[in-house]
């Protein structure tokens, strides 16, 4: 067993100056309109943790140097997701995104729609320009198959009897897909056949899983100053996440009145956080986001040992460890 | 010199059966998410025109037989114009589009949005499946120029200065851009040469801001039963078109702030109407207009002889037509 690395610096390290690269590619839009180099620029800029294309370069990184299409790839994985988020800020109607005014707050849903059509827009310029087929296919119906998951999700707002099944097949389409995407793409770009392809994109898959359940336990999470997340924002928004939908599966009826009419008409999270603790959903949450890490690191068994394996094995494990932040109960 | 056609029925007719392939393919939606097919086939078959589509089939058939790339080309086009109406409508906060109720109105503008990219994906879809690196290089830029020309004009909004260079730069990405890619592919489709192949992205450039013009004479045109729009929208939404700024132009001074006030503050048709007339600006308007349909006319001249060529130059002159209905000062 190898020791693994503790810190994200340090799982960054093998490709630390790629990354640098990506950074760089994305800080170059080039816009005639300066409106719209602005835009960009704030949503691609504001703090990210570029999480998808250090997935890319990390798998690309498990079969030696990367290489420019690694970077390429990075960067369209990256500008989807920015698109993506600048309509999702508009859709929930988000004022702030770590920790920062979102581009609707600073100038209108109407510049943000045309924002996030924007940047879609490079990532297919950008996907165009590689001019390989296979990563085209693949890259396709991503789009497509996040939004689907959004609209399913729309759908089930304020549903208060959805069932864990469901509540993935949404997240995996609306989170898991993309990192899927970043994993398998970066192996694709290291001319790998599909067997270690396929590998990778499953670690991608379930460590995007992991990653949204996280994110949904940390939004129960009363501890803004760590968790960078608003306490409550979904409760507000009306989406039964998963430690919603286990305290309301394992809660009495008076209970389950009380997280009815608070997803549903008045989401005063001091009334639904006793029920989050009593049916100890945060930990049984913790569980399933746990699993999924688990599924992740075990995608990995037959990539060859590397700079790039390690770390990507050292993200999942601290990636667990953002949980030990959430109150045990 | 030819007789031309005098009805859109006999414009359509060498390519009637294609357009109804396209028609097909368009209704063929086929999402797992049954919400995502109702917002797709409103948008998809409230009524269109399926204007660029027709292009795009006619300048194939400026050159023989229009195949399958012509019909998926056709379709690409109509689902980048049906996604780029999705998000004008939330953009707008328009209520009706060709007398029927918008997305956003049916639903909300989040679903209308999610709509909107979720027919990009499509378009997307369809294009990297046509592998073919020419169609690929020329759709790549489409939608981000066309966005800039969205963003632009949200700029402009309130303006009364705007020059009419400023406007024809505007309407010519916002509307023109699409019209002259799907004159270019139909062109592509054929395996022409740049040559004729650029003389009808001109033919199609042209043609798209002078339809672009007529449409925003006719959004000054007191009569919704025949313009089949609704009078007096763009001052209503601040947008200073063609008409306007020819009336501001040649305003006296206490017509110049009637017109501020209308555009800026309180946008009562009534008052502006007469100074439109005055001016003269929808007979100057029309002028401008028609020299843009001679222009995409003159653009067919060393295209050869065919049904396609007929149809062409014949939907120029029945497009000016439109122009009678309007209101003669």
């Amino acid at each position: 067993m190898t020791t693994l690395l503790s810190t994200f610096e340090e799982i960054k390290q093998p490709i630390a100056e790629k990354l640098e690269l990506v950074d760089k590619d994305l800080g170059d839009i080039n816009s005639s309109v300066p409106l719209i180099n602005e835009i960009s620029k704030q949503i691609l800029s504001s703090g990210g943790k570029r999480l998808r294309p250090l997935i890319t370069l990390l798998c690309g990184a498990c079969f030696g140097e990367t290489n420019n299409t690694h970077i390429q790839l990075a960067s369209i994985v990256e500008l989807i997701h920015a698109a993506t988020l600048l309509h999702d800020d508009v859709i929930d109607n988000s004022s702030k995104r770590r920790k920062k005014p979102t581009a609707n707050f600073i100038w209108d849903n109407k510049l943000a729609i045309l924002g996030g059509d924007f940047v879609y827009s490079l990532a297919f310029k950008k996907m165009t320009k590689l001019d390989n087929t296979r990563i085209l296919d693949i890259l396709a119906g991503a789009t497509s198959y996040i939004v689907e998951g959004e609209v399913i999700q729309l759908t089930q707002n304020q549903n208060t009897k959805l069932d864990i099944q469901e509540y993935i097949h949404v997240i995996d389409r609306k989170t898991a897909r993309l990192f899927k995407i970043a994993a398998h793409l970066g192996a694709i770009a290291s001319d790998q056949e599909e067997d270690k392809a396929s590998s990778l994109a499953q670690f991608g898959q379930n460590f995007g899983l992991a990653y949204q359940i996280i994110n949904d336990i940390l939004d129960y999470t009363d501890n803004t100053e760590i968790t960078g997340k608003n306490y409550g924002d979904d409760l507000a928004e009306g989406k039964p996440t998963l430690p919603f939908i286990l305290a309301y599966q394992n809660a009495t009826e008076e209970e389950k009145s009380t997280l009815t009419h608070a997803i549903q008409k008045n989401p005063d999270i001091n009334l639904v956080a006793p029920i989050i603790k009593r049916t100890n959903s945060l930990n049984l949450a913790k569980n399933t986001a746990k699993e999924f890490l688990q599924k992740a690191t075990e995608s990995l068994e037959t990539i060859p040992s590397s700079s790039g394996k390690k770390s990507l094995e050292s993200l999942c494990a601290l990636v667990g460890k953002k949980l030990d932040i959430t109150e045990s109960s």
